[in-house]
């Protein structure tokens, strides 16, 4: 792979990490087609559904973090050799940025897996203006005409894709050549973002059905299901891919933190005030759910029982297309008028301040903290 | 987890190893559970069901192939530091029973997502006597009147569980603590192991939907569903660990692919002629189904017209229960005549002796000679 890694160095900056994870994930697929050519030529074809799934773009907001991870790490003097004593100091302890970035590109094999599974759950017929996994594979079957449900196939196709996207993440992980001692060092927040995305995803599809309507629950899934996984771990993994130290380890991890609930509560304002021209989803796409987001689950909590009766009466109910419109304002209005909506908003700037804060004081480089703010910021108060 | 396994050394013979696997990995699910309790209790209530699962039992196969591998490799003088000139030799080079039995427990983790995928896939209500796990989730989503359907809601966990599994089999392999040497000379079998699996079933699925009846169709499944996950890749992967030789590894290889697809092949047979009292299954369970399985390609291949019209017209369509026993017989007389069953029963006969001749020669110990070959015929001569 090194040869499409010349011009990525340990200093590249976190705005060229998705072109080159790209071409790194493009690369994997190439390699890994190779690899296994000697299995029946139907898998490889299904391997093209995965394929250009993954290549097909995505903001690599994963990979992006973990590029900051890395790099705040070896700005903090990291990457020495373990603190076990008398370790031999050996080769295993020079970091090379095209390790590192295969290493980091791995993240979006996990995405690959989380959303072809939660299409899936979602019952989604759409993914990035294309078909997702499921239903690629449905059409597949019935254009050529094979035996037996199109849709059951799809779905059973789709779970596979899915697992081997996340058997092929550990994969491109544990192999990147990162090292043993960085990969030692790593391999604890890997485990734990693994089991908390998923985790996240199981509470959620729970809540959902339990009808929990508890902020503490909402806010739940945004720890495990998005701030975790999206931000506070895939630092967590570049520090330690780099040796960090601890403490700087531990500040990672709250910047993480409190960047990935701004992230998922500015996707709740969105979800109900976004303007369907920019986002690209129907108006008000949660109120037409009915999900109970924490934005829903403040202006229950705080409506007036007339409005609660209003907002229950049209939450998930709500007719498609223009003949909703009315009812999605209606419910915006009084979302707005509860305070759900502007202490949702404080929210999202308490956390974004904090992380911000943390950015500053994290004796990073001028340049690294200027990109990691202005990264943080563009997720914080996008309007997409 | 080493108290537990005070009493496993690296002399343990195979038969000991269900127990031991057990044992290591209830552990593990008690060393999760703490380790993971930060996250919403709703999640541990989920996770209980695959713990259920793996532990209520299951022949421990993959965990026992993978055992002798270690042995092999360790009689054969393995383990030695790698080929690295100047490579420093380091504790790192000292296997220990307890991470090795770490290590081999984990593929049933692989087998508890392959299984509770494929339950989904095939629409399974029952595994091993108890609900399937879709099946599970769907009933306490019923049983508790949660909102929504029960019977999506009980696949959407159940996809779930079965990706914390998939996750779950490298986070306990990668940290088994077999040693940074063991674990890079692990990683590539380990690796094929996953993709074969996966892409076996993908294929089962494919030729399924497409009407194949290639008895090369059918071999490639029985090649990457069976043989090489359940015999050749636990071998090789227990021989990487403890640093067997090339040749051996090649040697073992070859053994895994013979006993696998004699396995696979006494499956088949069983699914047509097995007694429903000794298999637990309906009789003639693969004739109902009218799965395309080697012995029924070869019985269609070698049919006369007349013959090949009344397999056609019955696979597939049996009436359930005794309703469906003429036909059952009628099929399996056919079967019979084709000479079919003949051609299957040597095939069987061929790959086991190919085996036990390689077992024999491979200069292993007269125990370890012994315990796998015996272990060898158990799996293919079996009536269960």
């Amino acid at each position: 792979m090194s040869t499409l890694g010349e011009n990525w160095t340990l200093q590249s900056p976190l705005q060229d990490v998705p072109q080159a994870v790209n071409t790194r994930l493009h690369q994997y697929f190439v390699d890994s087609h190779e690899e296994f050519s000697y299995i029946n030529p139907l898998v490889s074809q299904a391997i093209t559904v995965l394929s250009d799934f993954v290549t097909s773009g995505g903001k690599r907001v994963r990979p992006t973090f973990a590029w900051a991870g890395v790099k705040a790490g070896l700005e903090a003097g990291g990457h020495t050799p373990s603190a076990s004593p008398g370790a031999p100091s050996t080769a295993d302890n020079t970091l090379t940025a095209d390790s590192a970035l295969t290493a980091i590109s791995s993240l979006e094999f996990i995405q690959a897996c989380a959303l072809i599974h939660d299409d899936i759950i979602d019952k989604s017929d759409t993914r990035r203006g294309h078909p997702t996994a499921h239903r690629t594979f449905e059409r597949q079957h019935s254009s050529d005409g094979w035996l037996g449900d199109s849709a059951h196939y799809g779905i059973s196709q789709a779970i596979l894709i899915g697992d081997l996207a996340l058997a092929w993440a550990d994969d491109m992980f544990t192999t990147s050549g990162i090292g043993a001692e960085a990969l030692r060092r790593s391999l604890g927040p890997w485990r734990a973002m693994r089991t908390e995305v998923i985790s996240g995803q199981m509470l959620d599809i729970a809540l959902e059905a339990n009808g929990s309507e508890f902020v503490e629950d909402s806010m739940d899934v945004i720890t495990y299901k998005t701030a975790s996984y999206t931000v506070a771990r895939p630092l967590h993994i570049g520090a330690s891919i780099a040796g960090a130290p601890d403490e700087l380890i531990t500040r990672l991890r709250r910047i993480g933190h409190d960047i990935g609930v701004a992230f998922q509560l500015r996707d709740d304002q969105l979800g109900v005030f976004g303007d369907p021209d920019v986002t690209g989803k129907p108006s008000g796409d949660d109120l037409r759910s009915g999900k109970r987001t924490t934005l829903i689950n403040f202006a229950l909590e705080q409506a007036t029982p007339e409005q609660e009766r209003t907002l229950r009466a049209h939450l998930g109910t709500i007719p498609a297309g223009d003949a909703g419109e009315d009812s999605v304002n209606a419910l915006r209005q009084i979302i707005h008028d509860t305070g759900a909506a502007s202490r949702v908003e404080s929210l999202i700037d308490q956390h974004s301040s904090r992380a911000i804060e943390l950015i500053n004081t994290a004796s990073l480089s001028d340049e690294l903290t200027q990109e990691l703010s202005r990264f943080a910021r563009t997720l914080t108060h996008r309007t997409f």
